[in-house]
């Protein structure tokens, strides 16, 4: 394909095989990065996939499945599932979208994942009732915008790794996120790191490296 | 004065003295505002005074006292101190000069001031166990630097006024503050405003009139 | 829920229940969370709320009112009236939305509210014909876009607090608010402190714990 | 010389000689740049000139005058006085040294020069008790720091063009004269335009051509 | 009018009435302050005044003027014309609207106004034809986006004024005209002032004011 | 034309005729443009047309061919195809819009092009079975958006200079292609240089000089 | 102690006890911090500690070791060597202090480290002689200034999380590290998270909680 | 050496030896890097090298020889000199450091130089007696600070590739070079590429790639 070269290795290399960021792609160029990543028996994950993209698309591919919330599209083998758990934490409602394609993402990767939604730090009694369940993860992923200083206090009560998504969920002087993505790399609590902002995908991702 | 026109009418309609912000201003310059204000019976604070020009000025006004970590110098007449708690609250050690700003302008102003300070998010449990303290506070001044999240938290627990004040302290992305100035800024937590970085004199003040 | 948690204990721990911020929610996770708060008691006050979403609650929930300029929504009883005046003063006309946010969230928590708008700087003498009125104030909201300047030159006439609420009113170099925002926290004269850009909810609700 | 073309034509081109910005250059080669501008009986204006520099030119050019608060040197025949009145405002103390740098360029070329320092908005009835003397400029210039804002209040008062000079006077988020380089570029009173942060030389030179 | 203070003594004030900047405010307002403005004998001028919003007005204004491409309404008496020659320089044809905005401005205020479109630094020799043009100029206005070098070039070549407008015309790295207005704000060539991004209202004002 | 000066002399000074960027300009003031060009014997090249002003410029000008994806129009006669081979190298398939630019560019001015697409860092292997084909390259554009890695990796393989065009593919803190424009800039491999945020047609124009 | 308030409970709620940043401390401050850890049994590590207090600390704590080229001190007893390697990468010498902060870390709680300097992207052969190193690593490390091209290029050739720290080395438009870190955060590899710019302590501690 | 891996093969891969930049590196790791380099026959170029470092190095490299103004330090044989011209044109004096380094190392990689210095546009006649000169170039560095225009002037006169050097020469609202590295990127003239702020190295570099 002139426009594409698949990373056919990918599955073996890195043990998941390469997903498709959408935005800017061609529907039609979707659809053959799918039918070329299926005849070499890779699995499919779409990040970023909206409602109409994903319609056309799944007249060619009626088993591809649809999180509409966390606008991810996913298709192939369930693997199996890993021992340890993966606690997703949100501070808002509004992260919620950022948060189930994290969610959805530990999901497709075999992951074992526990959701705490709505926690932020303007009711932090909240979080303080969950000490239990946040400190027997393996790894945590937290999921802020706006002020973003969950991910702080999350980590200072734990022995595990934290990953923090900095959402794009504000207004003002969030400036598309990037007042929580400051706070998150300017952590006082070492134990933390940071994908970009409303890289859901990114942080599932790396937290089934690390759950494995 | 060609160099200084002093507001000397600034006591009676705001209730208190015009400050001296002293960067970028000449030590003789300095001086002869100092004698103006105290030959109008004008209370004198100066802010951002380094050891150095303090020392130069005490020569001609040996009543001058000085907060060193602080930086703050002044002279005049101890006011009556007023009947509710200001709670000062501190994430860090590093954030202890501006903290002192803040108490010193308070006591200057005549607050009754409580201190807090180091109890930042990676260890939430010892702000956790203060919390009768600050529910008492009239209003609370947090200071904080890197991530900032302090503000937000605290204001959650609360039914008073919290003013956040942001710091330099910190490296790399903190930006010189601007990332606890957005957290600040960005707070989830309604209740909270924000002054300028490193401003414990203007959070002191602000807290005074508030107090009153 | 498991999309949400309501902070039911918020009015009595902070005085006030917690407030809704609508843009990223779904309308129906809206509505859900509307009734649990009803269902506790609580009162209820949407921020940035649109026309479309409130004429959808508005069938669940008929008696909810709404300020379509401020883009608020509230529901519940009345408080008692505090004592104090809050005066919101507006630089320009195009500031009307984040004012009129401002004046509906204080009235809404029971404070007496004065509006003095469209008296920016460019024609200074239509805020010094009211320096009586300012005087009488036991705080004020300034609002203002663009250059911002108003806060500075309000706050050194009176020797009360005065809330900067910088707005995105405005072209070019404002950049979205970030010129009316720098210009506030870098105010010369003390007794200023700022909130998020368009915040008018939180100028409201902040001025509303210092009058009481 | 390798180093330097001197633009010999621009005293006749634009009615006044190159003034020569000093810092990164190498004191032997102001030296010969001057040599060369007198040489062709230009005039010669040396910028942001440091105290050691300059007292090793005066070596060679004992003639040669200098400002040590503006930091501006200069060297030439007086010329004759223009007509209007250019006044020079300034907020504060420190931003003395940039208004400095106006009022000597200003006299260097020509021009009758009225102060007015020292105030700021914290204090406006410094600034109405002489309207009347500035509604009589022919220009005024305005220099401040921190948040910027008295340019606007200036040219709302007047019938005559205000140029702004924002100063890196401040700390934290005046982010070193952006605050007030923003600031006036917005000013909602039309009539201001801006030069750069601490260019002082830059508005005298311009106020001087529009006085003519 | 609850929503607005006309400031009906700045014509006296500043010699010319206040200009009504449309983006935020409603239609119903603008018109009611078109009606006070003309009940006290004031000129009225709108900006940045949209197609819709002006069909709108001129239903109860007839004699309402409108320059499409410039965005600008105006209404009332022509002034006498001013000696002096206004020169109003564009970059490219894609900076059109701004520099019809300053030209139109200039005319309702009175000024005769000669445009030099299209000369751009990429094809130097388009402006150097009309050296003798520029140099009879009583100030000039450079409109310009992407590197807004054409400033620099200009002032260089004259002995008048010259006032700069970045334009947020230009993608990628222009960052919405930001680029532009830090080329003109360093111009190495003094005489050069700037006002805000797209502001071709503002630049005409100024011109206006220097050429009387 | 009052609205434009073609720059008629530029294909006899430069090389190649001037180019035309649409966006911002009146489509019949482009048709203008173009008959102008044409009857001056100059080529015609339109950057950043849109497919509407396409099909109404096809109208006039049948000829005109357009290369959707690329948003390129151009008119004129082949040239001859020089000797060296351009290699143009995208990192992912969202930035083929910016990636044809260059190449149809490349080609209206007569260069011999080969595509290497979709090649980006995260799998590396891609690239390095093509480094014979990029060390036989005259020069080699590389085209990458998000974090714009590509193009110090294929400097480092190769002995001929590279263009770096950073586009505005990514989200989140790619701030419109801020981050692969700083990394480009910030090349550790010496022999990159960088055109501005998606400005293929610049890269193409100027590895054609070199080419030539 | 006034001035800190040590989280004595650190150790056992986080497995590790709690590190002090010096920067901005005073020196006395420090060691009785120090006492008060060790009187509590806990392990002592001093971040981006100067070699000036370092020597003032060794005179009350002799047995405080330090490397001098990280800025590390630290005390305590050894910890069990975990089992997995935890791989260091560097892209350049200049990056060797940040490096040297994470492995120090790394050893200090307990981990076996492999280090792998000098290896950017300017000569990607010397990384790729070292895959089945890379791949066989728990956890790797990546320390880049410039354009920190590296941690997505070492992503994408193993199986295991990378933690990416951008260094402020560079000059120009890194800006400080600013460059690096969108780099990291923008990496088009998944399994990348990022920690603040310099900060080798942290993502050395990270690495340790993800290798146990 | 465990600090650095020479890129030994780089010569023959690329052209030209590795580079080394100091900043950041010890005078001993850079010593024993230029030995290692020797060893293998390869060229010397030490970049932003200070006069300390430089002395300490020419103990043990007598031979080392160093353009002091340029910081450039270099050794090993002359190379054949190429045929073309390479213009190196620069906008002031103060740019000359950064345009010494492009020169010295267009000349120690063989290359024809020509210098053109001190030709900004405040006095564009400079430069247009020099348009032959300029035409005949075979490719033209320009090195610019302040507002960087003078890129696109240059290269509106040439058939030839413009390399552009923004430098950090400047003040205010230069912002350390982001002024004129804007400018440059948004250069209106194809045909120009800009390298990092201050990279006279780099651009000289690239130039004699062209060159060959």
């Amino acid at each position: 394909m002139g426009f594409a070269k698949i990373d056919i290795d990918r599955k073996k290399r890195r043990g998941f095989s390469e997903a498709i960021y959408c935005p800017g792609k061609q529907p039609d160029h979707i659809a053959r990065i799918i039918a070329e990543l299926l005849s070499h028996k890779q699995d499919v994950v779409l990040t970023k996939l909206d409602q109409e993209t994903c319609t056309y698309l799944q007249r060619s591919f009626p088993e591809l499945r649809y999180n509409r919330i966390a606008r991810l599209g996913y298709l192939g083998h369930r693997r199996k599932i890993s021992k340890g758990n993966v606690v997703v934490v949100s501070a808002g409602t509004a992260d919620l979208p950022i948060a189930e394609e994290a969610v959805t993402t530990l999901e497709v990767m075999g992951n074992r994942v526990v959701k705490l939604y709505d926690v932020g730090v303007a009711g932090v009694h909240r979080l303080m009732t969950k000490i239990t369940l946040l400190q027997k993860a393996r790894v945590i992923i937290v999921v802020a915008g706006m002020e973003g200083a969950l991910a702080s206090l999350v980590s200072g009560l734990v022995p595990c790794p934290v990953i923090a998504v900095p959402t794009s969920c504000g207004y003002g002087a969030s400036f598309g996120g990037l007042s929580a993505l400051l706070t998150m790399l300017n952590s006082c609590s070492p134990g933390v790191a940071v994908v970009n902002i409303d890289n859901g995908f990114g942080a599932g991702y790396l937290a089934s490296l690390i759950n494995k």
